[in-house]
């Protein structure tokens, strides 16, 4: 990947975004912003993230319900502009490190009327009572987990949540996730990998936001361990690489990220554009490839919650050089 | 309805949107245009309309998927600035006519590759190759109808495929349908009907296009008969009629209408939606509407193709008033 | 269709199927039970069926939960061995006529937990709390209807709620709909269509029961106006006309019938069965109907509270001579 | 577990059920076939089980859709019916091993027509034309693994496609996955696992066949490496522990099974049955369990090809002492 990007994989000019410095965050990813930055590639930029709520519960007895407010939810740092990118390029972004940031108890999880995997949602309307409302305000440290409760702590996994770059013409919610990335909750998105983002407007207008730091496959409730960041990313840049939907690499696999209605979708997707990656870049026959899949292939839920369903499908690096 | 609005039914001033005077036609719902009127409640508009392709499908031996640009499809008239029309308003639209317009053969429907109800689309992703693409140019005429060969010729039953308002701060592809209207493709969205729809930004931005001269339930192939029309609408503004969906109103039936995938989700929308209708305007006990609607409840599927699926759900009048 | 028939449309000898002579109801279909009849094409035959409920739940303050019994539910008649019947083969199964038969108040709709529309299901799992029980007894008569309160009646707009053959070694539940018949919940299945159902067991092995008095598009809280019957039926049998789905005819239309789930692959089979249909009887090309159906097909949502979803495509037949 | 089943764990009497002994093997499970075997509690069942094409596909020169008969497909062996078992009791079925035999090439995958999850099918019903059938015939040794071609090998991995116990009257296809077990294609149902199933008819009736030699998440084309076997399992009964859908633990997990379209509603099944495990045998409030899962629930897609999609949803047992 390094050999494809104009930065050579080289770490460029590094560039800060405060809180102070975002201004106003973005509930939209959407070519109307003005950018906060514009980098070339090769840029490293840490970026003061905002928790999916923007910090507004504050305590466990606050009510979801009462301070949230549709559609400014899941702020987003950005947009970046990246010198020379076009439509049709391809924004390569190595995630470095994630940090919380801020006083405890950093993380939040809630459970909210209306969201999440196990209730009746505004999409999958029914006439039940919803769910009590629940607030959980948990300590969060690298080094020591999300404690959970007095017997339990899970390990501090820390993920972007939302990732992006803006539609050509298009600002759509920063709830949702899409072929330009977006809401996906997939937990790959980590440190040590790379996504693959398709740019659609000129300079590519990177957005993203809403760190989870653990969260498990569906993210059942619609929300993680959310909690404040500093994010940290070098951006680089592919030009002519064109692809439709979000890719993803760590050091043994690529990954392809499909986001749809039905869950199915979202799977056939993420497979499919893994079926004609492993075909344009690897020598398979998409056939092949499709058969070598149903043996070796894997899918990861990221979230089961949001507007559309996000699935990862990917396979070893070992099966590739070998088609 | 008329002695909720603002105008109190009344005809106000007329307007026209010629090709000349509306320019650039727009291809998202959304606040960030400029408005091409603005108008007080009671204003009779009257539009020119281009097909869905915005004319550009010329003649049988086009290749659609090499002249069709996503996202620059599916062009709309608007935005309509309504004076007073805020958040948690409702808009009122009432359909007076569609008239086609333009030179013979004025309408058109055609098979394109990834889109349509019964074959693989980017949402269905799959590996079987697509069908051959087809252009088909018909003679669409008021009093004749729809003449599909030399035996058959349809009746001519316009609708407005696309109508709706400006997202808060979203900016969505005309092609989709959704909470603010949208692509809906729903053939009751006809003239004699009035439209309900939700307000979200300062003057609501009214949107409209995509008229059909003919379209069966689900839009099968993803092309309606598609044309260029002058639609006439009279807007009205309801203060403070606050609902999440779009609404519709007949002589003799009322109606919600719900966009989603999967397709049951769209459904349990625009039943969900007429049970609260019942109830907070006809005096209906929720339970009571539910099982009421068991029995007589109307479901019409305006389209199976688009980026969401859309019903509408309604009933029959007289059992408004007996709750 | 007379005139393919082995009866050649001619109404056969009369049977009568009594509570008595059925003795044991049957809660699946398959070809394991033993046939209460055995009958020549033309045979007509006049069962008394029983509500879904097996006349169990008889007045208002019973609670389904308590009484109802899974997988004892939705009894049926039958089944009729037909002479001559083969796979390969369709039953052809004239409507004749339905009567409610017991003591007034014969109809009968519920709110039961985990079952509906609008609610949280066994296969819709949430963890919302279910909606409060409820049972309405009904009167129902022919002449003035379906007495809803004193108020509203509802036509009396009987049909047979499930039908079908025997699969060739299932035996599935009479809840489910499938590719056989089954519960499909489509009121076009009345008094003067004619049923198309494939035959996969030897003899057909007909079964029939479930009348509604009356029931809106989608059965929406799951209970229909149910009500014990007498309904008659005339059996004729098609010679290897073999297809995969239950078709039906009206005297103005055709229908082909799909169920699945999500909706959009109920949708999907009836309109691609109906695209074959076309093909293969009306001279039909594949992609014309596919084209025409997008213009003139009409869907109905039969049931979206079943297993599978049941929706019936249909088109009118001025429009089938003229391919 | 050991201790709450009747022979508390420990192997009883030896069985073998031999390809003669077995005589026909079943494509469905029901309750109206001849049980193979009667066994007490602790019985250790070896049986040689057939490919999911009951070898019949000999040669990659073969077409599946020429050979292959619906619905005498995916054959089992059993049923097995087991003393003391009855309604509201569940069987505790534990993976000893899995075996190859017969002669190689052993293993078998395929592309065929309306069959896999990135083609149209009979239930995402299409008008595009199919892909190309496609036979692949491998070399497949639990020492080695299973030979794709000369450069890459896959590690064998084995384990029961399908397993699972009669419906109380139904007796459904041996293709589809449902709340008794059958064809869920899940990876963990592999030695070192034991699986709980309900019990519905008298005996148990477990069934099981359709070894996989290695599989990817979603049985991508519908064929994994399909292969012949020796599969051992040992069989407890835990007398009156009632649950709805089939359960699975290894060393370090527990895991429920849900089966369902669309994908969504397989995953909402599995995960609120995961809620309801840890809530009764665990020490878990729900709505805890909830929002736990949601930081840590893993969810394996096994099949999405099948006529239900099969997930599993699980949980670390670390977590689960300390609710």
């Amino acid at each position: 990947m390094a050999a494809r990007g104009e930065a050579k994989g080289r770490a460029g000019e590094r560039y800060e975004i405060t809180e102070a410095s975002q201004g106003k965050y973005h509930y939209v990813y959407g070519p109307y912003a003005t950018p906060v930055l514009r980098v070339d590639p090769g840029a490293v930029v840490s970026a003061e993230t905002h928790d999916a709520m923007e910090g507004q519960i504050k305590s466990e007895s606050d009510k979801p319900s009462e301070i949230l407010n549709f559609p400014f939810l899941n702020p987003q740092n950005g947009p970046i502009f990246v010198n020379g990118a076009e439509k049709g390029d391809c924004l390569a972004v190595y995630i470095h490190d994630i940090v919380p940031r801020g006083p405890q108890p950093i993380g939040t999880t809630c459970i909210m009327p209306e969201f999440g995997g196990l209730v009746g949602t505004g999409d999958t309307a029914i006439l039940n009572a919803p769910l009590p409302e629940i607030v959980k305000k948990l300590h969060v440290d690298p080094a020591t987990g999300v404690r959970w409760n007095e017997r339990i702590s899970l390990p501090y996994q820390p993920f972007i949540g939302t990732i992006g770059t803006a539609p050509e013409i298009e600002a759509i919610s920063s709830l949702v996730p899409d072929y330009y990335g977006g809401n996906m909750d997939l937990p790959d998105v980590a440190p040590g990998a790379v996504i693959y983002l398709p740019v659609h407007a000129p300079g590519a207008l990177l957005y993203l936001g809403d760190c989870h730091a653990a969260q498990g496959d569906g993210e059942l409730c619609g929300f993680a361990i959310e909690h404040p960041t500093v994010t940290t990313v070098q951006i680089d840049l592919i030009k002519g690489w064109n692809f439709r939907w979000p890719r993803l690499e760590t050091h043994d696999r690529i990954m392809t990220i499909g986001s749809g209605r039905p869950m199915e979708d979202a799977a056939r997707i993420a497979y499919r554009e893994l079926v004609r990656w492993m075909a344009a870049d690897y020598g398979y026959d998409e056939l092949e490839a499709y058969m070598l899949l149903t043996q070796a292939g894997h899918l990861r839920v990221g979230n089961m919650v949001d507007p559309k369903y996000t699935l990862g499908a990917s396979v070893d690096k070992t099966l590739l050089g070998a088609a």
